[in-house]
């Protein structure tokens, strides 16, 4: 049989993450016991929640006390005051706002539903959620080097995140955070079979390994939010998942 | 070494696609080449362009005759109106036109720059351009069958192109045609770690699929153009591509 061009390998038996978690370390034992060793250029696809975890993001709802912008939204979506607070918090411009909607332009840069607060898998009861990293492409950076220095090898890091689309349904995984990879490839100059340039140019690389782990990691649970692809080809550059993010005035999609 | 969850090997040694090709009898005897034999579960992603090809969607832009529709646009665009007139009568809407963009509704559902026609990789010349298939989620099914014919196994196809995007620089993987396996992945029910119903309830498994498939197959040439998926999880459903467009009325991105 061929060997397969890309691997992609969940990794296995990290316990649910505590806040203050050293995530390199897990990560590394947890390397170990499934016998694996990094590789040059091996990338990890690591879920944001896992890291929000470790960075200790949580919010209690018991303690937010809503605003008027809260409350009006929260009127026009159905939402609980208190995490539309959070949401604005979290937020540089609402986007959309209708009934159970709340469409908003994340601090981060780019757009998402509810500025990707989640209550699923938070171990705090009803009235804890989670928001996402302080600075994820940070967290990306700082991962890849404590595991360098723990295991010799600097991986590409990508943190995921699942966002709904504009024009289609279904969340799809995308990076919040990225280091050590371009996040967004630059094809431009590269011959075509026939030896035309290639027409398309940019290629959203991160979002790409995001979207792949996601078919590994699943959508729900936290069974396995750390995945390994092996095999990638891509020249190690210092990008960011920023990078991915197209400025508001330059949206090609309405006029 | 664990072994992993999802490997994903391109298909080496495919002919360069011509109009009239037997893509089933090719993959298969690829396949055959390489070892490799079809297990329950396999999904191939293929991309569009070599069904295109095998379907010949080629288009002279000497034959067509922009109409006044085209020549305003073209005007505007700065781009070939004979091209600008093939966009058009692949499109239902013009959603954007500005210097040198013109992104369209396809006929086919979706929401892309130019419907998608190309001219690299087409091996006519500056001349010769090549249109979407005209039915993916067909072309999908009808490889499906074929193969299962000749190889006793019934693989899920993706049919992958490879879109921009609204809010997000760089282009991605996504389904346009699809079979054997639920494009849009319903998630809803499914509890999370902690007991409660997930939040997220709908996920692009095609789009994702496509996306993987991607950074095997590489943005540019026609090298790897089917790519195998082995250990994908997924109900065997006849979903399709067209399951994963957003109705445009339920577009919950802007006011």
């Amino acid at each position: 049989m061929s060997a397969p061009e890309l691997a992609l390998i969940g990794l296995h038996g990290l316990p649910i993450i505590q806040p203050g978690d050293d995530l390199a370390a897990l990560i590394a034992e947890a390397l170990g016991r499934a016998g694996l060793t990094l590789h040059d250029g091996d990338v990890l696809a690591v879920t944001s929640k896992i890291i929000s975890k470790a960075e200790g993001r949580y919010a209690a709802l018991a303690s937010v006390t809503p605003g008027d912008e809260a409350l009006r939204l929260a009127a026009v979506t159905g939402k609980d005051p208190r995490m539309v607070e959070l949401v604005l918090r979290e937020s540089v411009a609402v986007v959309r706002s209708a009934p159970n909607v709340l469409v908003v332009r994340h601090r981060l840069g780019f757009v998402s539903a509810s500025a990707g607060i989640d209550q699923s898998n938070v171990d705090g009861g009803e009235d804890t959620v989670l928001l996402l990293p302080l600075d994820p492409d940070a967290s990306a950076r700082r991962l890849r080097e404590q595991l360098g220095e723990r295991l010799g090898i600097l991986p590409a890091i990508v943190v995921s995140d699942s966002h709904g689309r504009p024009f289609r349904l279904g969340n799809v995984g995308v990076a919040i955070g990225a280091a050590g990879l371009p996040a967004l490839r630059d094809l431009r100059g590269q011959p075509d079979l026939f030896g035309r340039p290639l027409k398309i140019s940019m290629q959203g690389l991160a979002d790409e390994i995001a979207s792949a782990a996601n078919l590994v990691s699943g959508e729900g649970g936290e069974g396995l939010p750390v995945v390994l692809l092996r095999g990638l080809l891509f020249d190690a550059t210092d990008g960011r998942a920023t990078d991915l993010l197209r400025p508001p005035e330059q949206d090609l999609f309405r006029n």
